[in-house]
């Protein structure tokens, strides 16, 4: 089944103990669109400027993504530069050029219409609002936010969660979301906001999903996944985008929505994440294959599973 | 099996969200006997005033746990006394009064010498080493430091480290020891210092097992068992503890020291922390079942194993 993908794409330039890499490409939309492609077909609708070339959007096309719904506009490629230091769960940004991503009013072409699964990545709720509203029915929605959104435009974010499924954030985004600093009782609050389902990121200690009481027909017990231990974090950008990529990429494979498929999904989400920090920008989610995706998947098993 | 532990026994004094505590019986030793009791035959060693009445000493008998190595001094017991404000890992010292556990001189009964496994708990290394070498062969010693010795007794903390076979700190105290930011790697610089295996407990997220190669016969792979998302932690205080004790408390009641033992030792000690911080000081481990324990381990392990 499809995905659609709603997010930014950009040009990245990164710093980290590891080395550096300018103008890479980037973008929640790009991460999570070639982690999920892996899994489901993905349909992606971004905004782009005129620097953004054929072998720009054949990294997408290789990995089977439909490009049909990325809009080239007269300007640059919205840019990000930032360095990661000691600690690699921070970034601290060198400069944000929003370039065409400023005026992004995403067009749905009709041939996306039919994608039973939208993600809606990290932008303004009221955009992410109008996209879920242009679809119709979907079987699953997934979406992302931030502390800029969060703090900045609350009452729009207030009425876009009503429109999510599955809510992806991290742990400081749940606390502040909610005003509450214990996360199981923060969950609860974000839950009562809307989603039927809050995936908290832990970052590298991995990821806790808690539902609303009922909701998929399921317990409300909590599921957590492990993140892999890694030696070497050569780039934790994109982290959190490929984490949900795998996230609903597997959710998406599946003709059930249950309970061990979205426990199993965060499993896969970790994964995704896991590839996408070893090398600089995209590189490593541009060429895995299906069965070091499923190795991996054992990895993180062997790593939590009593016998 | 029986366990020897080494360690404070202390009068604490608590303020956390949740209330207040004064004068509440306390202290690494006191708190890893107590969990360990549920699962194995513990002895204790450390040092009491005079304001240490046989109320006191019976919550530990209470438990079977042995008190003869309790040594009673003349003067008043170790007193401490911290606040937990928003940040529940993180405790604010308000006093701390060492008493007559400032010249502790740890005496082991003739009736102790001959306990399989021991416990050094958090006390200056050059008693800990003392300890070990006192005890002749034992099949297991487990130990614990903080960022007090990591800094301040450098030499002697690295003397100590090469008597103990499993080492039980936190993340912060992992990267401290091996001035290294990245986890798996403070991980592997620990273990070259001398312990087969590293517990590194990450406080809420739970933790993770590291191995040097071929210890125990068993593969390198680290291990990972989760905390369990509470909603209401009481008091903080001696989760860290209570935790060593569920974990070498395990250990010791298996008659093989293997891969599975020790995953699921990690487990155990997530559920005794878990109790622990349910009601203040050690109230919650004073009165729990056996049925009580394998319930939480199966909600531990629901909250991590897929289908």
């Amino acid at each position: 089944m499809s995905i659609l993908a709603v997010g930014s794409v950009a040009f990245d330039s990164i710093a980290t103990p590891a080395g550096r890499a300018d103008n890479v490409l980037g973008g929640s939309a790009t991460y999570f669109s070639l982690a999920a492609s892996y899994f489901t077909k993905v349909r992606v609708v971004a905004v782009v400027g005129e620097d953004f070339a054929a072998e720009h959007e054949n990294v997408l096309k290789k990995r089977g993504v439909d490009t049909r719904g990325i809009e080239h506009a007269k300007g640059k490629t919205f840019r990000w530069g930032g360095q990661y230091l000691e600690n690699l769960n921070e970034a601290k940004t060198d400069f944000t050029e929003l370039n065409v991503f400023e005026k992004f009013q995403p067009r749905i072409p009709d041939e996306y219409k039919d994608s039973q699964f939208l993600f809606l990545g990290n932008i303004h709720p009221s955009l992410q609002a109008a996209v879920r509203l242009k679809m119709g029915s979907v079987r699953l929605t997934g979406g992302d936010t931030m502390n800029f959104w969060i703090q900045g435009t609350r009452k729009e974010l207030g009425e876009t969660l009503k429109l999510i499924n599955v809510l992806l954030i991290n742990d400081g985004e749940a606390k502040m979301l909610a005003g509450e600093t214990n996360l199981p009782r923060a969950a609860q609050k974000v839950i009562a906001m809307g989603p039927n389902a809050l995936v908290i990121k832990h970052g590298e200690y991995g990821a806790t999903i808690f539902f609303r009481e009922g909701a998929f027909g399921i317990g409300t017990h909590p599921f957590r996944a492990p993140a892999l231990p890694i030696d070497e974090v050569k780039d934790p950008t994109g982290a959190g985008d490929s984490f949900a990529g795998g996230f609903m990429g597997y959710i998406a494979s599946q003709e059930e929505l249950n309970r061990e498929v979205l426990k199993r999904a965060l499993f896969y989400g970790g994964v995704m994440g896991s590839f996408a920090v070893e090398r600089f920008g995209t590189e490593r989610l541009q060429s895995l294959t299906r069965e070091e995706i499923e190795a991996r998947f054992q990895v993180f098993r062997e790593l939590t599973h009593l016998e």
